[in-house]
């Protein structure tokens, strides 16, 4: 399943930041996909990028209209469909990660056959995913974890993938959900796999590598969010990490979504992260701590960065903030102990 | 999705006893669904019921012809698909619980369609299943927990079912795969369902109930079974369990299938287990452990059964050798501490 860019990143009539996270995700991270973005008139917010309509963005190169949404169901709303229509009668192919699909609309589907265009249900690969078998597996391997949903897993992973390239190392970021999977143009969403198959599907986009190559692999879910355990839990078994990251959000003390639910505990976190992976991995360590300082500010920020490192004696980072050229450069270090 | 009694049992051209414990299931635990078998000419194996072939066992007034086969992959076999027409043209509905459909294979949707038969595909049921929300339910729920896959988690959840009925308790079976659903016709395949929704699959088969209603809950897979401990994990979540049932097969030492993992100490998986359920019921327990000793046999079965009970202070039974009167009679005092 592969797409090309350029992009033109689709806002729909989103309201809210969060609506286009999976849009301001391959912004933020990959820049050089985007031509520029596109919006309902009763669009209230932008990426920053250029504004261009499907027939302008086809005129400078684009060639997928990315439809950079996400919303609790997983719906494309109805009215989106003139706006993807429209950028398929001007020759782009059309990517979308929502559980909702694309070829399921009549108009979409017939308007992408009339015009010989392609559709992109990335929720929906036809994969022949097998069932996890638990084999050692060569290569070295980060994954990300969480404290809950919406922390900041898929840019710690991404910052940790560009300060590892910027400092030589050889090394890919591996996708588990949509706005991942977008920006890489590869992995699976885990969240939409069968139950069964979690596990599998991990190993499946973490195979055997050279022993100098690292995968990143984009943590999904919490152990600590009882909505979505599952998921994170056969993501720490077929990852076999050797490192994991735990990333949490400064300031927030609830579990998102789900009343009655509090953050867990940091050390209390860390070891049952660590208990679990330790199946597949009795090696795995944490290696660091990936502090989302959004909500609390920098100043704060950077304190509790501080207090983090010396009472876990590791390194800290904020993705955004300091970036994770602390964290990688004591990577080789670690990795040698 | 609801089929009727009475089933004509079909078992292919099974060879080997594995491939039947789906018939086997049904025979063992609901024979008064059972009107008798059907087997291909190839069939070496037998439940020891009456041999019927469709017409003779629709004459008998047999409603459901039940693939009652299990593989790995979920097949369904060339085979066995002059039978399931000849059953369809004999009036039978058909029920499958593989993850192949009937309904795609050609032959039999068009039988069906000819001869006005329902074709239930009980992997796929068109659920609308919602996200996990973790809330406190009403009523009690026991959940069936494994050292690993395939050591009677089906069986122990089903005989504390029978005994409850007749030490006079209020009690429902919570079927949470093929073989549980075929002889409950009702509940959710777990391992189908998509990775974010397995909790809350779990919320939906055991919602409120009165406070003196109990739930039994068929366990998927085991926490330390590298493949299948995603779906272990959502169920322990979604469940909300008041007591688990450890079942574990003596004599096991190796993981099913997957080379290299050992099957766990007891007290490790027990402790495991509370661990994870105790994020959305932290008052749970352990009530009591199963033993299958089908492998050891009856003499050093029960020896290990008044070990381990010495061992755990715990009610401990074999659902064939013992049955669970000692657990359920237990449970009264348990569940008024």
């Amino acid at each position: 399943m592969q797409f090309s860019p350029p992009f033109l990143l689709y806002l729909g009539d989103a309201s809210k930041p969060l609506a286009i996270k999976t849009s301001r995700g391959i912004a933020d991270w990959r820049p050089e996909l985007c031509l520029g973005e596109y919006a309902h008139p009763d669009c209230s917010i932008t990426l920053g990028l250029e504004k261009f309509s499907p027939k302008e963005a086809k005129s400078k190169g684009a060639k997928t209209f990315v439809v950079g949404l996400a919303n609790s169901g997983g719906t494309i709303s109805e009215n989106w469909i003139d706006h993807i229509v429209e950028a398929i009668e001007q020759g782009l192919d059309i990517a979308c990660g929502l559980h909702e699909k694309l070829v399921d609309i009549p108009r979409v589907h017939d308007a992408a056959k009339t015009h010989g265009c392609q559709l992109f249900d990335l929720r929906h690969q036809a994969l022949n995913i097998p069932i996890g078998n638990g084999k050692k597996r060569s290569g070295k391997r980060i994954l990300t974890v969480g404290t809950d949903c919406s922390v900041g897993k898929m840019y710690s992973s991404l910052s940790i993938e560009r300060e590892m390239k910027k400092q030589g190392f050889d090394v890919s970021f591996k996708a588990t959900g949509q706005s991942g999977l977008l920006l890489a143009n590869n992995g699976i969403c885990i969240d939409a796999v069968v139950a069964d198959f979690i596990a599998g599907a991990v190993e499946l986009i973490s195979p055997d590598a050279d022993e100098n190559h690292w995968d990143i692999i984009e943590g999904q879910g919490s152990l600590f969010n009882p909505s979505f355990a599952g998921v994170s839990t056969g993501l720490l078994h077929g990852a076999q990490a050797d490192y994991l990251v735990l990333c949490h959000e400064a300031g927030r003390e609830d579990i998102k979504d789900v009343p009655g639910y509090k953050v867990p505990d940091l050390a209390n976190c860390i070891e049952q992260n660590l208990v679990i992976a330790r199946l597949t991995n009795p090696k795995v360590k944490l290696a660091g701590i990936s502090l989302n300082c959004r909500v609390v500010g920098e100043k704060q920020g950077r304190e509790l960065i501080k207090q983090l490192e010396k009472q876990f004696n590791l390194p800290c980072f904020d993705p955004m903030l300091t970036g994770s050229e602390n964290f990688v450069s004591s990577l080789e270090k670690t990795s040698h102990e």
